[in-house]
């Protein structure tokens, strides 16, 4: 898990990968599967959808940090699994083996197996909307890792998996950030 | 271009895809590209990330309508070319040669060329972090398209395309709406 350029990091959640979400509270880890995320501005700040529907909310919104991990098809059904039980009554992170690590800025966990991670300081809660906005402090990408191909949650119970990329580069150089 | 069943709406929306939002101000139809989209609830409910800097923006936030139209692959130069450019010196629509349809909750119009489309109602404004929060009020899909593969903008000038899909449908039962 190498660091990564944190102005880069908005890379990882635009395609709108399926995520885990992960936190932790008095020394217990948890971990959820979140499809409702957006961008909200390149420093990075993300919105994530969640409520207290959500095991993990309490741990978030106590805490205010978390870690967004983006899994590869590969752990599909690990990502089936997280989103379909509650830490309520499941030790997550066993049940589905996997490996916590150590962050630097927030107690929540990076998940090791996952291709990303972005440490998460929680900045706003938008109640009304269940909306949570968050800032990214440190993001991570596995660069030996040979599968990178990301999941896009349908909501109907199937998965889309990253196809081939279009390069317009060219064509957006007005738009991109120097740092492309 | 068929009515869809509302309550399928957010599946548009939730894998993530790249999306042309238009508005209409004054008989003038405009059109963005907007990847910073999220679901925020089944009903449906959106979050999209936008402000002054976008031309756009006064006639959403006036009108207090719009439609979120997603492209496919094929499309994919017309999606970079209304995000490169600016409503306020061009006519999109005309210079994209995309073809806009009267709705009928909204004065902003569909885009024929897309494989869907939302009407959509502003519902909140929320300045602090430039989002706005949407009503989808209906739905439409062209079902005798063929390309139906959508867009996941990266940010930094590249588009990954859809690929293949994975079913979980069995192992998510407990968690899918019984529409599906």
């Amino acid at each position: 898990m190498k660091k990564m350029d944190l102005r880069k990091a908005f890379t990882l959640i635009e395609p709108g990968p399926v995520t885990l979400v992960t936190t932790s509270a008095g020394g217990t880890n948890n971990v959820m599967t979140i499809s409702w995320t957006m961008v909200v501005d390149f420093t990075p700040k993300f919105a994530i959808t969640t409520g207290p529907w959500n095991f993990s909310y309490k741990a978030l919104t106590k805490s205010r940090e978390c870690v967004i991990a983006i899994p590869t098809v590969d752990l599909l059904d690990k990502v089936v699994g997280v989103g379909t039980c509650s830490g309520k009554d499941t030790d997550k992170f066993d049940t589905f083996r996997l490996t916590p690590i150590k962050g630097k800025y927030v107690e929540a966990p990076l998940i090791k197996e996952c291709v990303a991670n972005i440490e998460c300081k929680v900045v706003d809660i938008i109640k009304k909307h269940d909306i949570i906005v968050l800032e990214g402090v440190a993001a991570y990408f596995d660069t030996s890792r040979k599968e990178k191909r990301t999941l896009h949650a349908v909501g109907d119970g199937t998965f889309v998996v990253d196809g081939r990329t279009l390069d317009r580069k060219k064509q957006m150089r007005s738009k991109l950030l120097g740092i492309f």
